[in-house]
């Protein structure tokens, strides 16, 4: 049994999932965001993600951890920002011994699609089809479910 | 008196150094060079960043931390990986109570070498002037000096 942090990270919304993965189950346990006061410092915000996403840890024992991997979009700056909280929830877990795993976004999808060019809305639905007992009230939860759950399916020497 | 941690943060390289700010003296009291493995997965490369500056805290107890801001420059690739090691460098400062301060690459030359439009070379002959002790090995650990002494020319409320 392996226990799975999925997180999205963001300097405004950092997305998390813990799921557990038993063979070809998979089993929702919680899920949630971490909001850094947007106006507060990027060191003050950057430690709320770290902080965060250390307690996570403390609270929950994941056994390993999952993220999408960056590249630049349109909006460098916003890609650097998203740098930033990529980083500071990467050393959160690393912090806690905890092996983070990167996946392309394309892989994510199509570990849970079936398709990796599949839209946010479907890979959504797919993810409330694998967890049902999972209800995330933002994208970015869910996203972080999506993680979690490519995470699970795509890493055989995890299993 | 203060002594002030500058941070000039690099995948490759990050350097570092310490200073003590007296009124208007300045003294050298270390510096040197962080070298996470280049050939590392991200998050152990930005935990050797974070353990780094998390021991040199612990040793050298600085009472701040100053960094240069960073801006999007033509690769926008490599600015993406210079955020990472940034936030672990601030997250590891943050995570031991020292504030940091954050300034813009002309503030820092100007305040160091009265002119915003200095060329690096000119800033580390200004660095060897004002602190006569520092032997910098390396353009980060010159630029970490530099970054030091800026914020504690820059900034009168520190004094």
């Amino acid at each position: 049994m392996k226990r799975i942090l999925g997180i999205d990270p963001g300097l405004l919304h950092t997305g998390w999932a813990i799921i557990e993965s038993t063979g070809s189950q998979r089993r929702y346990i919680t899920s949630g965001v971490i909001r850094p006061p947007a106006k507060a410092a990027l060191s003050a915000r950057l430690a709320v993600i770290f902080d965060g996403i250390s307690e996570i840890c403390d609270t929950w024992a994941p056994t390993e951890c999952a993220m999408e991997i960056t590249f630049v979009n349109k909006n460098p700056t916003s890609t650097l920002l998203l740098g930033h909280a990529r980083a500071a929830a990467m050393v959160a877990a690393g912090h806690k011994n905890i092996p983070t795993y990167e996946y392309e976004p394309t892989m994510i999808k199509k570990a849970i699609a079936c398709a990796g060019h599949a839209d946010k809305e479907q890979v959504a639905r797919m993810v409330k089809i694998l967890l049902p007992a999972a209800a995330p009230k933002s994208a970015d939860e869910s996203d972080a479910l999506a993680i979690a759950l490519a995470h699970s399916n795509t890493n055989p020497m995890l299993k």
